[in-house]
């Protein structure tokens, strides 16, 4: 595997679903960096199971346990590295796994690349469990993104056919009212800017949950507050660096900027955005480029929006292959699993887009 | 800038629109690797304008002056350059967009990150014309992925509203029809599935040629041949590297892979790929996922789709702002611009995919 | 702190002398492969203090805890993270020293580089106990080594003024007895070719620790087995790579290959090592180059020496300076010092050589 | 090969002694920055042949060829790339080498690394030649260093058994005297610090010479006005970095920093640098530390050695093996070599170490 991520700041990540524990080791964090621990919690409890509809039976704590780099809480120059140890690990679900591979799943790809070797309990290393110490460095990088005045908001966008409606590109994050609604996402249990939306998707997946089978979604990210001018193209630009951090996360599968995949369908003059002086500062009139061009920030709002597909793990029986026998079988998949990922996955886009956001400034 | 890319080999472009030469250090190649200087040759004219309705008036012969890293037409281990003379440049068109940048292009945030010292001519470093030295790398990465059996195509899935049909994703590259139609995409002047798309989407480029205007569109790619195995998860994974190569072109704004942003609307029952024994293989009965599963591919052919907004520079008037004034202005943008950046961006999707995919071997 | 290595394996080392815990991750080991526990803990007891003269009074006992990446002991392909918790760490030795820096140790510089916020507590993450995480991280690349034949062996060569004879560089490795020679310096408790030479040795280091001095020393490394054509020139030649490496042990001031400074002063004649036919195999008569030739081996033993200044913590009275009166002041340094590190040294040389080595090969 | 060096910024260096051209691309400059021609090339005229007595005969007039990354002379934030054609490259000379590599010269690793395909013509990539581009972006790096008030200098310490006084390291850079000494240095045709010394090691020179034989040295090499803190360590301490970049140099076999090899033999009270207050300032009585500690740099004048052995290309009938044969054979070398390569190596020695020293920046 390659687990590490960064350029300025180093992020390796370790560990599997069962094993002892989980972690992070974040490098060349600045000293004397004051960690908030109380709202890094509250941050992680966001992608903690709960007691939600869509989210996994499987119950931890996601204690962290901060091994170095801190002295009284304020960052010392070596290495943070933190730790979760897992509790509530049940390896027996997981034995047939090891012979019939779940559709749509990597247990078939880890079997190719690491052999009997890999650890097939709970999905080993791409289980969704490892985006906690993902979560655990983004968060922090979030801290210290805010107190440079830079505010990173997700809702959920759409999940099955319901659609959120979206972010205002323009506004958002420019007045009390836009602060506002970007912050109550943060407060919600389920993140969505229009509440009605958000009922109908918890039906919907309410209704996938009882049928054996799972829901995908999108979540739209909305960054506020960037200064203009980072990123490096042509390979580390900003866009570059955002996709190499997002498709991290398990089961995103698409990742569009601004207009994204809909510029396809226009024409320059329905896409470009005019600039125009606002005071003394150059905005742009509309802001269908998503707060980059050229690969380097514009100043306006970074917004995208990634694409998660539907959970593989369902309940329902599904084909599949016997590894030892060659031969096609059928499979039931037991165990506890999200029926749709969604809802937990958005902190981690948060996350991700924080530490590729910190590691560019 | 950043324009270095890769971990086993390394490529490094340099060059303006409108500097002396453009080119590219291809470092790591294997010794002993015969260059088809023809068929390299032949793949740059893809993207070269010719005379396409579609293309810039630009006229570049972009011969390829190998300055080191062969003997005798072979690789001797050391890194491998390439040169490209530019000729036809023409400073004066650039002069006044100095003070004013065009809506929607890297114009503005170039001027934010390098100051007065920008070098604007054409767009500098921002240029398509940076995409010739990243088509020579990637050509020859095709050429060592087609001499193991790796096959990649590419089709103009959409311009504006017209589409053509897809690939097929579970058939494509499995039989002597299907790889006929993969290898003929090479061959087209606008390489299409169905060329009765592909009329329709000239006529509407041509249209938005005539009203000064530009179009976007999309590019579906696929790579067959792939062996299981490939990509390095978290940060690494196929993927991620994918995303980072092909953010690197100008004007990509989205990239999905397999289902993408569709499956965020379905079902894990509608979106899972069943595995099934084929012979003695292992394949899945549908390609939804695109053949990378966790990261890592599985096999099956390699999908993806990525999106292009519409070429910034129009003919059309625009709202913009003057930097040395700090006021409104409006601005006609001169000077010679594809009016569709899609069909010559088309072998840049080629090549940048073939160098992450070498890479990762 | 920028604790990361490594092209093909990654190694990122973590903690402080009095953080909770220290420990590294390792990435990218193949999957499948066993770990030798028992042979693990011999060669971190190495550079453990034990009882000997030579060394602090410290007492840890150094037990590595597997977080993850192993199953029943075999790699499983996720990163490898190893902890190992602080225990008999005694904060309050070190609180004049957060005002007083001790002479030519790092204290001033983490100063300068952190601030207040540095962990000065035992020297924080400069002190000589995170070499074992990367004891830890390197003895298991010295095991996966061994499985192919290759062998890494070091002895002191010269403490103070007193010198051990050098190794053969021609014949070690080559016959059972130049074989059980090498393998002998890892059972030693104090590693030299000349017994009566480290005698003298620990008579010297004995007398500087009476008198509250310190000494410094000379380690040479040979490794045998390794294949012509490993490194990657210019700047990840095999020189390149071990010198990025071996600078990470605290105190290591001076690196040379083969002949080293010694060839400086000798003509081409007289350094030059002849090829010759041992059989079917090229060799060289004499092995002056120390095995690396253009930054690549050369199958020839490597055989590098590195030179560590004597321990800067002596506890004699010196001068020195308060950092917040900004005057000079006299400081006696209290705590638990080694009066010579180079015998602890030589694992992590060992160590850090076997790193460079396997992520090259 | 893996000809690249950087985190900052990125340097990649391409060609062989025989190819079409030799050049580097330099990335992430910032904009803005003036390149002083004159002075570029009067740097490069340091490491050129000329007509003294211990160069090689080949004649290149190395002029640089900037292809991309300035406008006007002055970076505009795209990669510098740089050009030297190769004009007095004559292949025939090198036909024998093919199959009878030279004693300790990089023929051997490059035939076992690179087959057959190997450039063997002037050593392809191994050759002296590729520090041409090396010193053309450290000649840009020491512009760039020194408008920040950063002097680097170097003398040559020793060629055979002649020694030059060694700087003092304390004192250097401190008053005019010693400003006026280091500067001298740039001037000298032969750059030592006791013209004496200088004398005797030219005659040494042209003895070796004439009779078919070469010889090595030592070159000392003093950085001045570096601020402390720079270095990030485990592995990307100061001294890491400079050795990273410094062992790309032909024939670089030793390295030390202050006291080096020789504090080996010291006690901790005889090798620590006592703190003072000088003024307001916190200096160090001594600098046996070479202005380095912990990775960091103390501010203090950053010292350090360098060993080269003797070019191993000599007039002298030597023993070889005929590679296509497998036997013993006598091998004498014809064309054109210096007897001794230190002289000229040493500009590239303040290359290397300005390039590792402003990348660290």
């Amino acid at each position: 595997m390659s687990s590490l991520y960064g350029n300025k700041i180093k992020i390796s990540i370790f560990g599997q679903s069962h094993s002892a524990a989980i972690g992070v080791v974040l490098d060349a964090l600045p000293a004397g960096t004051e960690i908030d621990f109380e709202e890094l919690n509250s941050f992680l409890r966001r992608r903690a199971p709960g007691n939600a509809v869509y989210a996994t039976q499987r119950r931890e704590e996601d204690k962290l346990e901060f091994l170095s780099g801190l002295v009284d809480g304020i960052t010392c120059g070596a290495p943070l590295s933190i730790l979760i140890r897992n509790t509530d690990a049940r390896p027996r679900d997981y034995e047939q796994l090891r012979d019939i591979p779940r559709p749509s799943h990597a247990d078939y790809t880890a079997y190719v690349k690491y052999g009997r070797a890999h650890d097939i309990r709970g999905g080993g290393a791409f289980s969704g469990r490892l985006t906690a110490p993902l979560c655990a460095a983004g968060g922090i990088c979030l801290q210290l993104l805010g107190r440079q005045g830079i505010n990173v908001a997700a809702h959920i966008a759409q999940i099955g056919k319901v659609c959120d409606r979206p972010f205002d590109p323009v506004l958002i994050g420019e007045n009390e009212d836009h602060i506002r609604e970007m912050n109550s996402l943060k407060e919600k249990k389920f993140p969505v800017l229009d509440d009605e939306a958000g009922r109908c998707m918890l039906e919907a997946i309410e209704e996938a949950r009882r049928q054996g089978d799972s829901l995908g979604g999108i979540v739209e990210c909305a960054i506020t507050g960037i200064p203009a001018g980072l990123g490096e193209p042509m390979f580390d630009g900003m866009e570059n660096r955002l996709a190499a951090a997002l498709f991290a996360i398990p089961a995103l599968k698409g990742l569009e900027f601004g207009n994204g995949f809909a510029a396809a369908g226009l024409r320059g003059s329905e896409n470009n955005d005019a600039f125009v002086m606002k005071g003394d500062a150059i905005k742009t009139a509309t802001n269908r480029h998503g707060g980059i061009l050229g690969g380097i920030t514009s100043g306006m709002p970074l917004v995208f929006r990634v694409a998660f597909k539907p959970t593989p793990s369902i309940a329902m029986e599904q084909d599949s292959v016997s590894l030892s026998q060659g031969k096609n079988v059928r499979l039931t998949v037991t165990g506890r699993h999200d029926p749709c990922i969604v809802p937990r996955a958005l902190p981690c886009v948060e996350a991700a887009a924080a530490i590729a956001l910190y590691d560019a400034m």
